[in-house]
């Protein structure tokens, strides 16, 4: 028997955000690897040994589904959101380079709704236009280099998603990019934070970027800040398709 | 009867890639409205009307799903990929705008699987990092606008994805980007051409910038041009989740 290993998006929450070629994976496979809340969405059944993790482990996470595949396993590596958006499919790829015999592999990416998607379409269509995904998280960058980003996203008017704003560990992160963007952007320009997307506790609030704290975000939150352009409109906040 | 207006996201065309959500809203719909080739993704059955309408008649088309459901009409705007990217959601809200009365209509965004996520899913995780999603389309905004965002985003080191790159009233958009992405990236840095993305005519080209032709791409293609670290690994294209 060959095995695989399918890098599944499992969305933000909701399980109707679920793709159908997701849950076929889940149905076909022997194992599921994933961090402990994402495997905890998966149904147990006879035949299927669910492997849960704690986070921050991805490189070994990656390698043990490759190891398993290469034994005969169909294997899914759950991720939250879409596994390509700051999730599991480069760590997958980047253990793949380090382990070179699992370069044949037959390993596949199902796409999911990844949290920004999900948030935007909650408050609306802040997205609509031009847009940047970046992870504030600084365990894997420096922080120059998000100030540089956050820099070169606003003078080039971007709407911008931002993952893991802030944590327990990085306290003052966030606060930080609050900081930069206040230099870049006017006071007006509004921003989102989204808490809890597509689940029962899910939580908006859109205030200005002179409103704006750092309370108001933490892991479980996705931030959108709108560009130029953003507006609200009744109780939902848009970027209109055209720019001058 | 209260009327809804739900804006939803087809994904990039393979029906195993439509969430459970947008299915079931399709379901309860009485009215669906949307460009004809999403309209012939919905299954007729009595009691739905299809009304399908051409391209370039966006705000029409919000202003007839407005009405339509301020009359009781419960109607789904599909759209491709998530709706929320370069696609109906800020369409409609731009007719809310237009149209305060509407101020009130029930209105949910309903996500999706946006092209350029599932373009990266085939190739492997391009977007792993930080990326921004740029509509090459000069239909709603000048080229200047473009040309400053292809080089902020460049001078961030932001993967970037593409949308609408080429089409025939615009033969030379694409040269142009070419132009720029070259004059501010290196000629080794990677660029996937992801045409008819998960339908069975699906094609993937990875070549290096200096390699690329504006012909690898046309209406139907996302392109994908990696960050500074994107590589190969394989048959796969990954960007790795760190940066120095």
């Amino acid at each position: 028997m060959t095995g695989w290993v399918a890098i599944a998006g499992l969305g933000p929450g909701n399980d109707a955000l679920v793709t159908p070629e997701v849950t076929n994976a889940v149905a076909q496979a022997t194992d599921i690897i994933g961090y402990i809340p994402y495997v905890a969405r998966i149904a147990p059944r006879e035949g299927l040994t669910l492997h849960a993790t704690d986070n921050r482990v991805e490189l070994d996470r990656a390698l043990h589904a490759l190891e398993l595949a290469s034994q005969g396993a169909r294997v899914v590596v759950v991720s939250s959101g879409d596994p390509g958006v700051f999730a599991m499919a480069s760590a997958v790829f980047e253990a793949v380079e380090a382990h070179p015999e699992h370069t044949d592999c037959d390993i596949r990416v199902l796409p999911g709704i990844t949290a920004m998607l999900a948030a935007a379409a909650a408050a609306g269509a802040p997205l609509g236009h031009d847009f940047c995904a970046i992870n504030l998280s600084d365990n894997l960058k420096p922080w120059d280099v998000i100030e540089h980003r956050l820099r070169m996203a606003a003078r080039g008017d971007f709407a911008m998603a931002f993952y893991n704003p802030r944590s327990k560990s990085r306290p003052h992160g966030f606060e930080k990019t609050l900081d930069v963007l206040r230099e870049e952007c006017e006071p007006e320009r509004l921003i989102t934070f989204a808490r809890a997307v597509s689940k029962a506790d899910q939580t908006l609030n859109t205030v200005t970027l002179a409103e704006a704290t750092p309370e108001m975000a933490d892991m479980q939150t996705v931030v959108i800040l709108g560009n130029s352009a953003t507006k609200r409109i009744g109780r939902y906040v848009y970027t209109p398709r055209s720019a001058s």
